[in-house]
């Protein structure tokens, strides 16, 4: 492998890097469970190396780029905090881990933070930037959906503001731990039962406390398929996150940068709100932040 | 012990029993863990025998009264629902589940079921039977809290319409088992914290979606002190339902059935908004329903 940097995607859950060589082509790609949530701060050079050893050369100090929880307070070392506005990276703003290895020089992407409402992002912060690498005059909301979803409002190369939504996280406690999860299907969807979810949720925002044990109800009592329950319970946490957001969409030009299911569904969802959004991979994302970091970075011997 | 029949509180995870005498009064009590969702159809009587054997008198048939998920449909027998509006329990409306020891005679009483919006409940309709029997003149709405909360409309002895909203198991399952958890303490209470999310969530209802996170973002960013992320999550689960739940209690005579902490949660929060409800314990009113229940049955020999 032909290294030139190494680009690195540490979450709470999962650790994935890619090789770059000088042209900018991926030459090699690694994936573990090496989570930041299963590591101790010792534990983050080994995990590293074990996927990315093998890439390195002798005599010189590759550089690692990395974003995600791993620059958490629990993580390798704390990249604290930038609050916004601010750009989303920035040269000088990388914090550098300790390592062991004379083969690799580790700069951590910092997340952001915004003083009121209390709110913080790490890892969309590299999204965001990877956003902007190509669409430098965007100007408008960002929608980063998942177990945290994100909405950042983009201004002049900057975020402004940003709110963060559990819905994610809300869905797997309710689909996989709740009584809900007896009626609610592990896979599987029905597309009417979603948009008559979302249409419910924005036009009673107030009663989604109201919808979940229906669900339950509805499968004892009318024999409601699973998957139509499961795209209700979608429909309702995305039509209520939808509602709480609105500040952010209406009117604007939005994007929305993920992976290819979630997308579609927020994308359906604000389309029924007269919003056609721009739909974004959120893999190319990732790596295109990254790679805007490395040049941020400068060179490096 | 003399016992005329034994009142049995038997929901998912736990089994209460009292034995009563021909004058009412408790002349045992037990207690143990094999609530209805770890045992199989064949292990009630036996779970139930090592509670109550100990009590039973050669020669008759006693009479147990049973409420609450031991009528599911996994349950011991199931008891179908019945629907409302209709009285909580009625004469003849028990179902005799199957045993073999010929000391006692067990009746299921059944739950409750509501056609559109469809709801079911199993357990409250005896503590609302429990609480009519004290106030048969009651016109009203009742809540009853919990894991799975109820809000009941009362009309000339029979339960109208009712709501149930999964308040209690949200709260558990975002205190324990989502990010909230690094924030939340698990126990601790600040009261000031809790008004005001219920404030904030009664006049922003459509908002819920938004204020989860903001407890993880604020205890990381300005140290907010867990027993208040702890308050103002429950204030903020506990105001969505009562901002779903106002056609209910607006302009009614209210009364909350449970537990003392939950109930004057609850009463906090109601009377915040100008209703001045009556508290009822939630023991006396099992008892009291499952002696109403043993009324209705009549006399066996």
């Amino acid at each position: 492998v032909n290294v030139d940097w190494i680009a690195v995607d540490w979450g709470t859950s999962q650790l994935r890097a890619w090789a770059f060589d000088a042209d900018g082509r991926i030459g090699a790609t690694a994936a573990s469970a090496d989570g930041m949530g299963k590591l101790g701060p010792e534990e983050f050079e080994p995990a590293l190396l074990k996927q990315i050893g093998d890439w390195l050369p002798q005599g010189r100090r590759v550089p690692v780029l990395a974003c995600g929880m791993v620059g958490a307070r629990q993580g390798w070392i704390e990249a604290p905090y930038r609050p916004v506005p601010c750009a989303p990276i920035v040269a000088g703003g990388f914090v550098a881990a300790p390592v062991r290895d004379p083969r690799i020089a580790v700069h951590i992407v910092p997340g952001l933070s915004q003083a009121a409402p209390a709110d913080v992002m790490r890892g969309e912060e590299t999204q965001i930037a990877g956003f902007l690498a190509g669409r430098p005059e965007f100007d408008g909301v960002l929608c980063l959906p998942g177990t945290h979803a994100k909405w950042v409002r983009i201004s002049a190369g900057e975020v402004v503001s940003f709110q963060t939504f559990m819905t994610g996280e809300l869905f797997a406690l309710l689909a996989e731990k709740s009584v809900l999860r007896h009626s609610v299907a592990t896979e599987g969807w029905q597309e009417v039962a979603f948009e008559m979810a979302v249409d419910d949720a924005l036009s009673r925002p107030d009663r989604l406390a109201a919808r979940l044990f229906a669900l339950r109800a509805e499968a004892l009592l009318d024999g409601l398929a699973p998957e139509a329950a499961r795209a209700r319970l979608s429909g309702a946490l995305i039509g209520a996150e939808l509602a709480a957001a609105r500040p952010y969409w209406l009117g604007q030009a939005v994007a929305v940068i993920g992976d290819a299911g979630i997308t579609g569904a927020y994308a359906a969802a604000l389309s029924r709100q007269g919003v056609a959004p721009e739909v974004v991979a959120g893999d190319e994302t990732v790596l295109a932040g990254l790679a805007a970091a490395r040049e941020l970075l400068g060179e490096l011997t």
